[in-house]
């Protein structure tokens, strides 16, 4: 049996940046918030906790102290609501999905109708819709797309969520051109996104079974089993090793195993070792 | 048999009007030149030469008198050349394509890597082309984009001929877009090339044979007659009534028609004339 993790696993540079945010200030702050998740990983966020970090869902539970805007980013209406509260500001933001936001907030200055391609419940997509002002719409394909109002306005932009897929992106964007005089595509699909799928892709289909590890949560795991299952390959999304199922590795020899951007290098190792111990039992 | 011609066929608005302010500048003034034909139809070329109108290959043959910009427009650079050697300057470049020209100034100073699709000899390629600076690439389709120039250059303009198809602009628009941060897509397609197009193809679906009126070197009705091919159905491109040839006819039952842009009313009744005629022999 031979186990193999597609290239660009784990822990991207976004993440990475966010935790450490944190942890560095975990050490010098009294009181350290942040609204919803820091990053879609469970695991993460609650080694985090444990370290003092709190997870609130709304920002009027926080009397004093510091609040972390998360990976995602957050609304600038939050964020100034925070700042008048008088709480300190520390953005662990990604600078990528801060590139979304400044060109969302761009396009809405220069008067285009703006489709933001994304998930609408994501905090990515929220904090993205947050700079646009009022004439936009959030569509995650190419069917949601609200014809009528792309025909009154004849200036339109584009920017993505940073996790979603290109061919996402083309396929809306080339809906909308004839609707145009003039289309402005930002693509803010984050290359360390696309990389993963890729690689993800090419692991599948030379594998008998596909595993990828992330959050529940996460928007760029769901994109990998995604891709991972359009190539036909079985795959498994699971959070931690103790969701692995011993029935699905049973008689394959090639297993493939991909992980999220918020997904760390031990849960990863973990995994591993849990498939080579059941699969010594198999 | 039944003859049929489409909808939108013959003269569009940017045609008639620069007929009409020729024949006005007639009137007016002694020398009247142009830089190549005025339209791409050699016979209305031919009458208003016959009234007056001098057609010159180069500039510097002029001494003295008014110089009208073609429907199809003119480089900056020998507008200025004409300007400074005292001529009158008669602007009959179509609104449309002047539109065109104004976007590919825009993405020169806005320092975009420019794509112009359209046909490399085409003097409207080559007016828009005057606009753009040194960096950009003139592309039939998307088999002929210069990758390596766009991976160099992450800001991507595209504007387009007026008489290109919109299937066309959506391939090289998806094909240049993973290569850009930022894609910029002006859709500078007018509208009655559209319609002409649609209209051609739904004739055609309905015809036995179809012809096609228009000059050997107008870019539209050249598209016009790859739209009817496209669908099936024998196509022929002819200039004017004396091109038919009577085999074409035989035992066709529904005859389509469709003109291009250049095409005068009093061509598209010529065609009909001498059908009726030839198919009476038939």
């Amino acid at each position: 049996m031979k186990i193999e993790v597609a290239d660009h696993s784990g822990f991207c540079f976004g993440v990475k940046r966010a935790i450490k945010i944190v942890e560095d200030n975990l050490k010098k702050e009294q009181d350290v918030y942040c609204l919803g998740p820091l990053i879609h990983n469970p695991q993460v966020v609650k080694s985090l906790m444990n370290r003092g970090l709190k997870i609130v869902k709304d920002i009027s539970i926080i009397k004093e102290g510091a609040l972390v805007i998360s990976a995602h980013g957050l609304e600038p209406e939050l964020v100034k609501k925070a700042a008048e509260k008088g709480l300190k500001i520390i953005d662990a933001t990604c600078p990528l999905v801060k590139k979304a936001q400044k060109y969302a907030e761009q396009l809405k200055n220069d008067k285009y109708h703006i489709i933001i391609i994304g998930d609408k419940n994501h905090a990515e997509t929220k904090g993205i819709v947050g700079f646009c002002g009022t004439n936009f719409q959030v569509v995650g394909n190419k069917s949601e797309i609200d014809i009528k109002r792309l025909q009154s306005d004849k200036k339109i932009g584009i920017v993505s969520q940073t996790t979603q897929g290109i061919w996402n992106l083309r396929e809306i964007s080339t809906t909308a051109l004839p609707y145009s005089d003039e289309l402005r595509i930002y693509n803010t699909i984050c290359e360390t996104t696309l990389k993963k799928q890729t690689a993800a892709r090419q692991l599948a289909k030379r594998s008998d079974v596909m595993i990828v590890i992330g959050g529940y949560n996460s928007a760029n795991t769901k994109r990998l089993v995604e891709v991972s299952k359009e190539t036909g390959v079985k795959t498994y999304h699971i959070e931690t090793a103790q969701d692995i199922n011993l029935a699905w590795l049973k008689d394959k020899k090639k297993i493939g195993i991909s992980a999220g951007a918020s997904t760390s290098p031990e849960s990863i190792k973990e995994v591993i070792t849990v498939i080579k111990k059941q699969t010594t039992i198999l």
